[in-house]
């Protein structure tokens, strides 16, 4: 399998034909996973806002200044209100904000992004990236496509590439009924091919000033097995969600609609 | 960047020499980073147990009686024993045990697998993975390694590769004083790149019968950028096993010294 980062492309902006872009540089072959930073296909859907298009309700006012006083330095709340208006719930509110977005991604601040974004405040995420996924596959002369971003976990410091859209392959292998080395059936059984793929991309794209958003696997083999569409766990399976939302940080935080 | 499995290799047995096994398999390059599966790892260690080494205490069985009520089936109290043998810490004991293992690594059961182990009932992590691939380093013709587990997390269904050891580069690329391409400073500092390499190997070993517990990722760049050393959070930089420990399951699950 090749992991290689796309040279050469513009900086993206709204309206941009993102799928000939790529086709442009680089040489797709039908079963190559295209997997593409999320950064640039917000920009390509015109996902760049201001901070005036998000006037602070009077929570988003709470939040920033709960979060300026924890972190020492004034917040500005129309960005609290952005996460807000992309969010599904929030998991915290402090000592940072952890949302579920509206597709079903948790992570901090919903994604929301400022860097690598010239000309506007903040670069949301995509709408729905898998859609974003399906409409790159479907024009591009490769058949596999994952939407990528790059985001914190617990438990383990620093971020990692993961998947938030994806198109063309299953987010999983399901290895559920197969069997190990001895005849016994596996415990680990859904392995988040996605996420894999999209943590190998994240090695060649990079998070700086690279300009290499684009990375294609190649010669990458699903194999034979079953597929899974999940990713994001619902909060009924996630006792670690359960467990954020009855806990409080300080006072008074608690998962709640966002 | 290229990512290989290494074919060939036999099942792995106490005092198997690994660095020669996979030596003898593959031309190894000095900036080839291999990552080597822990389950291969802990064989060649003699890390196999039988439950008969883990006579079950009055906490194991309490633990084993409330996971057989709520998984409605038996289970083994010497299994739980075996997870506390292994841990520093529990962060939930039902629905499932979440434990810290004594080097820092957060997962399911301290990591005790019971696939892919012949003749044997347990196969524990290895005690120090750092320290094992320190030493596969040393006599390795290849500079770099990284010794993986697959694992689930919070948040996303599904497991995927992880770093429980590395050698010869550091746990992640830290951009921290980076700037993007508008020379704004960046916003995701710390890129856990041992991480990423763990799941793009995965990709390529998988989790079942297939016989490559090694797989090589070739041409990969570490780039020119600072490194950070940490990848296991502390307790106090974790919001999320802040929560854990104070949360309960139906009653009475507290973070807790093992
Ligand atoms: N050519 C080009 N590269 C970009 C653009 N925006 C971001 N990048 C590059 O894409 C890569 C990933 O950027 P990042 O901000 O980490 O994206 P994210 O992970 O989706 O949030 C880096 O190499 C950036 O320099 C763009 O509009 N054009
Ligand atoms: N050749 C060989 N392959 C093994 C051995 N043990 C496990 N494997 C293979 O190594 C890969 C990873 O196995 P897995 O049980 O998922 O390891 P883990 O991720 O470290 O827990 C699979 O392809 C297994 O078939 C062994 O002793 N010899
Ligand atoms: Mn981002
Ligand atoms: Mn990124
Ligand atoms: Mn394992
Ligand atoms: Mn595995």
């Amino acid at each position: 399998m090749e992991v290689f980062a796309v040279e050469g492309l513009p900086e993206v902006r709204e309206g941009d034909d993102l799928a000939r872009l790529v086709a442009e540089q680089v040489d797709l072959r039908p079963d190559d996973v295209v997997c593409v930073a999320s950064t640039v296909v917000s920009k390509a859907e015109g996902r760049t806002a201001s901070f005036d298009d998000f006037p602070a309700g009077e929570r988003a006012r709470r939040i920033a200044d709960r979060l300026g006083a924890i972190q020492g330095e004034e917040k500005d709340p129309r960005f609290a209100q952005a996460v807000l208006a992309e969010s599904e719930a929030l998991l915290l509110e402090a000592p940072f904000i952890l949302a579920v977005t509206r597709f079903g991604h948790i992570t901090v601040n919903a994604g929301i992004d400022r860097s690598n974004v010239p000309d506007a405040d903040l670069l949301l995420l995509p709408e729905a990236p898998s859609a974003s996924a399906a409409a790159l596959c479907e024009s591009l002369p490769a058949d596999r496509v994952v939407v990528t971003d790059t985001s914190g976990r617990p438990f383990r410091y620093g971020q990692r590439g993961v998947a938030v859209g994806w198109a063309g392959l299953p987010a999983s292998r399901d290895w559920r009924g197969e069997h190990d080395r001895d005849g016994r059936e596996l415990e680990a059984t859904v392995q988040s091919v996605v996420d894999e793929l999209a943590a190998a991309a994240n090695l060649v794209t990079g998070e700086g000033a690279g300009g290499t958003p684009v990375a294609v696997v190649r010669d990458f083999e699903f194999g034979d097995h079953a597929g899974s569409e999940n990713l994001f766990r619902s909060a009924d399976d996630d006792v670690v969600r359960q467990a954020l939302r009855e806990w409080t940080f300080g006072g008074d935080s608690h998962e709640t609609d966002a």
